[in-house]
């Protein structure tokens, strides 16, 4: 990265909408041209996204998503609460939800999702070593533990209506040989 | 999907934030247990994500991305517009941002982007057989066209600020075997 870059400075900074979801607004940045212009965001607490393997099968959720009207099958996932490490909200959403304990993660990425108008990180977290505990469902949460076969999971996942994080998730563990 | 599964009917839709970028607003919707919760969304064009291919080369883009505060290293992509196909919109982002038009185009895949607050859809389109034209750049755009060698892309791609349209395109066109 050249020191010659733009710095794109930040001329005002304000947020216009809050809601339990998300906070938006906009910044008010210098273009490298010298023009002012809004770029407007959308910001929400990162989220862990879990691949969660037992003998031969992932282990994924069925659940309606109200935003896009639409039931997915998806792999778990969840906010990070305030404190947490990736791995330790990937555990947590996946006990949650499923009802399995992972004796082993692995953050296998970190990234930010659409990065034209969010302001959101991911990370993909990688579990294994399942043991079977009562599950505690958020009361917002009505899901279905769905086992897929791992040899039919990214078919699956790529299925409508596919999502991003599924469809990430598990092709970031492949690609790490874990899958 | 079982006919008896809950159909979650919507009680009420407020749009409450409109900005250039995307809409903003909730669903209050009747949830399975009768209870009835409000589900913020922000609602943003679809957007096409470009793998474009060309000897042994990935054609990546560096541009500063404001929402995030961060210069990244990119797929190109933008949005679809009224009445455009994913391989229409991603074959003029291709031109328009790379000075490259594709004599051939794939769409992989389409799927949602961040369901659990989102409504955008996202496309991954494959094109090769590039030839250089010149480039038209948006006024808001300030991007240069990096050049990425095929097997360093995806590791590229993976370092920070690594984002997920980026990733998720290179994975897909590995997995589908043209890249």
């Amino acid at each position: 990265m050249s020191d010659e870059r733009h710095d794109w400075p930040v001329v005002e900074s304000r947020t216009e909408y809050e809601t339990g979801w998300y906070t938006g607004g906009y910044d008010l940045v210098e273009q490298p041209d010298g023009s002012r212009k809004r770029y407007y965001w959308a910001e929400l607490p990162a989220a862990a996204v879990v691949v969660p393997v037992t003998d031969d099968t992932v282990v994924m959720v069925e659940q309606y998503r109200p935003a896009i009207g639409e039931h997915c099958l998806e792999l778990p996932a969840g906010i990070v609460e305030d404190g947490e490490s990736f791995t330790t909200a990937g555990a947590r959403e996946l006990r949650e939800e499923t009802g399995f304990d992972p004796s082993g993660t692995a953050l296998l990425e970190t990234f930010w999702t659409a990065t034209g108008v969010l302001r959101h990180k991911r990370g993909i977290v990688f579990a294994e070593g399942l043991e079977p505990v009562e599950p505690s469902y958020d009361d917002n949460e009505f899901l279905e533990v769905r086992p897929v076969p791992i040899e039919e999971a990214l078919e699956r996942a790529r299925e409508s209506p596919a999502n991003d994080a599924t469809i990430e998730g598990l092709l970031l563990a492949k690609e790490e040989g874990v899958l």
